[in-house]
């Protein structure tokens, strides 16, 4: 007993001297002080959980504003002030009550849901190993597999036949995708490529690249250069704009059609309108989005694909959101198309169900992403497989031997059961919506996301007979109820929806506030879904009526 | 014990049902089906630790194209193949053996090293919360967290008073830095936020992000925009500058000194020229360097910050290695300057001995980075503490809660006792090899980077002998000599030391072909070192004598 305990005090003992610095670097070799760093691990798999389970997180039991001040302490402390058993339960007790319970069922507000437990160990064998893929000399095998991963989305994806993947899948100079942190690098990195594409090197212009855009204009008469997204593309296409020097201006807002997609005629006037400029302005790219951030609708990638094909211009498809689609063969089809883009985004930390992040960027054409290579003489030697040679980031970690575990566990069957089950719950959810009198569906669900407002009977009344004028007040009104109704059921802590503003058809020159509900953990069910309605009619109730 | 056994089963089973499927979903909460997923742990912790010890990893038992071809199936299986279980000894078995042993004190060749055990267990507490720190609605206290260490670390940086970090800390307006991926990604940010700082909108011109480049030329009267940084300046630098739409000719390499620094008088030569340009050519940033990536050399951040204040220049310091010297009394000097700079790169995964992958960006002035800042309804809304509306990725993992507890265990202390153990170790591993006849030390260690040669005694003398014929030539056969000792000591798999190629005074105009040895791992001694000096030894001996 006197032994074990004082094994856990070496083991434990603060980092102040150079003999307990040494411990910490060396794993330990007795079974005792072995099975209390696994036990720590017991606490971290089950005490967060235990904890979490009984919250949504979001709650006001203490403010914003007080839970700030906690945290206000700038000084690095000299000596340790903490051992790791005395950190974990900082961690589980003062840290993670004030955390929000992503995986909780009522959690239905965002894109960040339950992983399966197994998603944890694969992390944790990822930060053991501590391999860094930007070049082959710090990861070996996990650049090897890395490149298999992606060639295994890659077909998923683009379906093509055994010899291309048997040509490039371990070829050295063939690079068919790269991990990100996530898909707003993902979407630059896909820009960058179709950028550095249309503004390529020529006669007397040694490329975009090396000479810049200025440069690039004056080899090209142009004046400005432009990327066509829906209305409803992700935040991070502005970003891309303004980052790679386009400006974000030039990102241009294309219409939405009655289904919050992307208007054909809408995108073929601006295309023409563009061609009349006598090349003064160029196309980067068009962009469609496989699962809208807001609404979760789906371009009509296989038009846009042929309208990009006969203007000649680069087709990318933002699948960040709905690209693990593809492992349902009851809903695949709703992403046909997807095969003829450029350039795909897709996130693993989304509908792959893997732990925060991991973004992905696939590209048709093996050799295109030599448009962005960098070499060094430490690292990133010529046809090497040092993968950090045509990466927007350096240093990574091996997050593709996650997804490359993942993979085997569930089958893509296993992925595909939770992409149905979401497509058809919020299927369910919608006509439940629809039956309740003081709701209004605002956006129906394609894949598994929809937006809803509480619009109670009598104001919807109202509402139908008004003016236009009278229209305008009213949803005033109703945009500061649903405002207020999600920030107070986030408050109450016990489930969460989102909110955004919308344009609606039914309402041309309006911003809409609505709620939003993204299905995507399996077990939120119908009853949890009813419930949820039923505590925003509470809230209504007691607090508008 | 058959009961134990029905658990096991139906815990490990395959996810080929949706009962399964929940099951993953549902950690356990029997204590047998508790105790297996903690087992697991166990194994991940010190199955792969047992393996690697007695492995550096880079060995040619089997060759890159063998293993490769281990990894070649591109067909994602439909049902699932493997339990966790069988992944978690895939891993260990057969993944583990061909990866890098970044750990071994003989590995010495990289910016990547041993890791705290506790690290480990730190990274898995980030993934079982999986928190999104994008926003505050997916993470909450994580976001907290991470101002207040970006706080601290701002603190251990520009050392402003108490009242400065009261203000800032936890003000939803202010931000003193960020996390990234990783110091390229910290680099970008860097110059994006430079860029559009000297490219400001002012009358008729809304700003470079929003307008572009093209457009903020013309306002400005430029024709092309310049970052200044030494020729040892991290191949970021120009990749920001391609990414930028700057155009990475226009990242100009100044020349060194004879420390292999950036050489002051040839920089004010190039500011002097470029001023005389009219104002056709801005200058975005002059980068200073704490600690190259291939020497470790510590550009003079006092003069820079000198020069930059008197142009009116924007000053960034690339500290990715350097940045955690600051926290040793006895070598900090060796950063004066670094509070100078308006923006600061440190990564979290060389010298805090964070688990891939870390990088973070600090900044002067609270407020400059509402440069580079995105709203977007569902998301980032003005004066909240959502944190991606200022951040290059979007969705982000809570890393700081990582870094935050690391700083706690250590203390700045046990991060010194590291820093000093490094600098000291490779001070005496450059005498070690100056007393060593075969060996030419060609850059000194300033921080604990160095690079050396081999280069024999008997070749050294025909060497100084030589007129510069003779003298390239024979520089050409010892690069052959050492690029070809590297590789085959890599293959043996007991040690590892990188190469790069470098341009040295002694001999001008000339690309030498250097070992390069990094000091970080404090298992690292001299007894090790004199080691893997003694194996060159024997290699040269046996190959090329």
């Amino acid at each position: 007993m006197s032994k074990k305990k004082d094994v856990v005090s070496k083991e434990t003992m603060l980092v102040a001297d150079w003999q307990a610095l040494m411990r910490i670097f060396i794993r330990p070799d007795t079974e005792a002080t072995r099975s209390i760093l696994v036990k720590y691990m017991g606490q971290i798999l089950f005490g967060l959980h235990d904890f979490l389970k009984n919250h949504v997180g979001f709650t006001e039991e203490i403010s914003l504003k007080d839970l700030s001040g906690r945290f206000t302490d700038t000084l690095i402390n000299k000596d340790p002030e903490k051992k790791l058993a005395d950190v974990i339960t900082d961690l589980i007790e003062d840290i993670a009550p004030y955390g929000v319970n992503t995986a909780s069922p009522y959690f239905v507000g965002h894109m960040t849901s339950a992983i399966p437990f197994f998603m944890v160990h694969l992390k944790t064998i990822v930060a053991a190993l501590n391999q860094n893929v930007v070049k082959l000399e710090t990861s070996k095998v996990a650049s090897i597999v890395e490149k298999q991963v992606l060639a295994k989305i890659h077909r998923l994806i683009y379906q093509k036949d055994d010899a291309f993947y048997n040509e490039h899948v371990q070829n050295t100079d063939s690079t068919l995708g790269c991990f990100v942190e996530d898909g707003t690098l993902s979407n630059i990195t896909a820009l960058w490529v179709a950028r550095n594409v249309l503004l390529a090197p020529k006669e007397g212009f040694e490329g975009i690249e090396q000479q810049g855009l200025h440069a690039a204009y004056r080899a090209y008469g142009m004046e400005r250069s432009v990327i066509l997204v829906s209305r409803l593309g992700h935040y991070s296409f502005r970003k891309a704009g303004g980052l790679l020097g386009i400006g974000n201006h030039n990102i241009i807002a294309v219409d939405l059609d009655e289904n919050n997609r992307i208007c054909i005629d809408s995108l073929n006037k601006t295309i023409k309108e563009i061609k009349q400029d006598s090349g003064k302005t160029g196309i980067i790219a068009i962009v469609g989005i496989a699962g809208t951030t807001e609404t979760g609708t789906v371009d009509p990638l296989y038009k846009l694909g042929e309208i990009c094909a006969e203007n000649g211009i680069y087709f990318h498809v933002d699948a960040a959101w709905g690209g693990p689609t593809m492992m349902s063969e009851k809903y695949k089809h709703l992403l046909k198309g997807i095969e003829l883009a450029d350039s795909v985004t897709v996130d693993g930390h989304k509908q792959f169900y893997m732990p925060m992040s991991c973004g992905m960027i696939y590209f048709k054409d093996p050799s295109i992403m030599d448009n962005v290579i960098y070499y060094a003489n430490y690292i990133n030697r010529p046809s090497s497989v040092d993968l950090g040679m045509k990466s927007l980031p350096g240093s990574r970690e091996a997050t593709s031997l996650i997804l490359d575990s993942a993979l085997k566990i569930m089958g893509s069957n296993g992925y595909a059961l939770l992409i149905d089950h979401g497509i058809e719950t919020a299927r369910k959810f919608a006509e439940m919506i629809k039956q309740r009198p003081d709701f209004e569906l605002t956006t129906p669900p394609e894949l598994n996301i929809l937006t809803y407002r509480m619009c109670p009977a009598d104001i919807r009344k109202k509402l139908s007979a008004a003016d236009s004028e009278e229209k305008r007040n009213i949803n005033k009104r109703l945009n500061e109820i649903n405002r207020r109704l999600q920030i107070m059921q986030r408050e109450s802590g016990k489930s969460f929806v989102s909110r955004t503003t919308l344009r609606i058809k039914k309402f041309p020159g309006e911003e809409i506030v609505v709620l939003r509900c993204v299905i995507m953990n399996p077990m939120t069910d119908m009853n949890i879904l009813g419930k949820i309605l039923d505590e925003q009619e509470g809230i209504y109730k007691n607090n508008f009526e």
